[in-house]
């Protein structure tokens, strides 16, 4: 099969392929074409994924493909953009059409529950790797980033946190524990859902925000640096699940909340006067901190003691995993 | 280093990185954000280069950085689309200051050369593989599609062609000659410019058009498909450079040429009312058949029997390079 009708046959069949919500030109010409409506911006953004670095060489492939775009529309959710399309870079060192079938399956999944559109891609031999790039529209000047926090802020995230890294071990298959305690973690990791929704009803109200990838307090760093302030986690406040509190020790579980990257959960800063609004509106937001003058990060105890860690998160070349 | 001051210390200085020039927020939050102008759309294209696939595993990183970003551009000159900006996904085994420093210098050079500027992208840790994804605007209806081309109709090309396989053998250091007369071959292959500005010269007036990646005969395939006619490629027509017949035989020129790839020339067809116009402006276009009732592409001889190959162009998966 050459590489033409293998990607017609598996990708082109995509959900969401109503024209006139934003793609003008799908798959199958030099470029796709994107509208905007009057008044909006473009979201773009680009995540790689690698095997045997961001996920094991053997690995459902129907799961990768729910995470592979899970991951990246999570950017679309920490700008409160509103989800328009997709391209798919996938890189494969031989062809199975099992295998295509049931990433493709796994994708385009994801892609109905973001309501995304396979627009486009390329497919090309060598180690496996993919790499999804999403757009997305937003109202001028309305983007949530990283640079508008203010003093006085509040901190909040979108949800518990720790469940992907403590997902890691079961993924990795370096530690077992029944199916039943280890799922909803293994859920958390192969099918992180973006708070698409969530980012969109903090349009107008969070003074800046972003996704928790490489950890909380990594993350916090960089909306820190970006707005000039300081950023105050409390420890006793920071969410965690369950599940995770079930299958770990609570330092274990503490430091997989704070460092173990994988959350995709949105971490944002909310004037006071916003919280009661979006609480009435129903959305689940854990206040965890503050914003304060100066920079950097630092995490307190409930005495206000500084607790912070040495290590904050994940970076490639930096560590392995 | 840490993988942001890498993207910040050898990308982040991107050239065009004027304001208002469609950007509206570039590299370092969570999504780049890109305007467009009232009646435009966005074009979008992806591709992925791999070592050892697409380029040599060992090769001057210099050179890699401006074929990468020439390969994709040339997606937007064969949709008619003005350049705006392009992101990265770089996976590299491991980080080399020096590697780094010269893969940007030649991304960037082919950057200013296409006006495109780098919006974001994604650093990863795995064997050598590069994901370019370029953005365009272009006005609503005027994108250049494979789909319009009609009976009576000449079938063009932007350039000379077969330079780009003619190289491989040099590149891959299969074969050797003299610097003197490999250098333009050299050159076309690791610095294909895209033909943006004659993509959007042909705007109203192409009715289809691709650039040539996978060679002539298979390209023009793609055009014959989606407009649903026939293409009739006259060879004695089809135009070659002095570097490669100097180089190689008629017969392996020619082949080259009709099914080598790699060349980024424009292919397009248009109505014969239409050729003066842009000859008098000063475009080198030349023409090389005719578009015909029917199906597929027939390669003719100058008595115009059919001498049409059975192997027509590069497929990823199907042949090795």
């Amino acid at each position: 099969m050459g590489e033409f009708e293998l990607i017609r046959n598996y990708f082109a069949a995509a959900p969401c392929a109503q024209p006139g919500e934003g793609v003008a030109l799908g798959i199958g010409d030099d470029c796709a074409l994107l509208s905007l409506k009057a008044g909006e911006q473009l979201a773009v953004s680009t995540d790689t994924l690698v095997a045997g670095v961001h996920f094991p060489e053997v690995c459902d492939p129907f799961l990768l493909g729910q995470r592979a775009l899970g991951v990246s529309a999570s950017d679309l959710a920490a700008m409160g953009a509103s989800p328009l399309a997709f391209t798919l870079a996938l890189t494969l060192p031989a062809v199975s059409a099992t295998w295509l079938e049931a990433f493709a399956r796994g994708l385009n999944a994801m892609a109905q529950q973001c309501s995304l559109r396979l627009v486009g891609g390329d497919t090309t031999r060598g180690p496996l790797s993919l790499t999804v790039t999403v757009f997305g529209a937003v109202p001028v000047g309305q983007a949530l980033t990283r640079a508008g926090a203010r003093p006085g802020d509040l901190l909040c995230v979108g949800g518990t946190l720790g469940d992907g890294a403590g997902a890691l071990p079961f993924v990795l298959n370096q530690r077992s524990a029944e199916a039943s305690t280890t799922q909803a973690l293994l859920a958390r990791y192969w099918s992180p859902l973006p708070q698409l929704a969530l980012g969109q009803a903090l349009q107008g109200k969070a003074t800046s925000a972003l996704d928790i990838s490489d950890g909380l307090l990594a993350d916090c760093g960089h909306i820190a640096l970006a707005s000039g302030v300081g950023l105050r986690v409390e420890r006793d406040k920071v969410p965690m699940s369950d599940a995770l509190l079930a299958l770990f020790n609570p330092d274990e579980a503490l430091n997989a909340a704070l460092s173990g990257g994988d959350d995709y959960r949105l971490a944002f800063t909310l004037p006071a006067s916003c919280l009661a609004e979006l609480i009435d509106a129903g959305w689940s937001i854990h206040v965890i901190g503050q914003v304060v003058e100066g920079q950097g990060v630092v995490l307190v105890d409930g005495l206000g003691h500084d607790v912070t860690p040495s290590t904050r998160g994940y970076q490639h070349f930096r560590e392995t995993r």
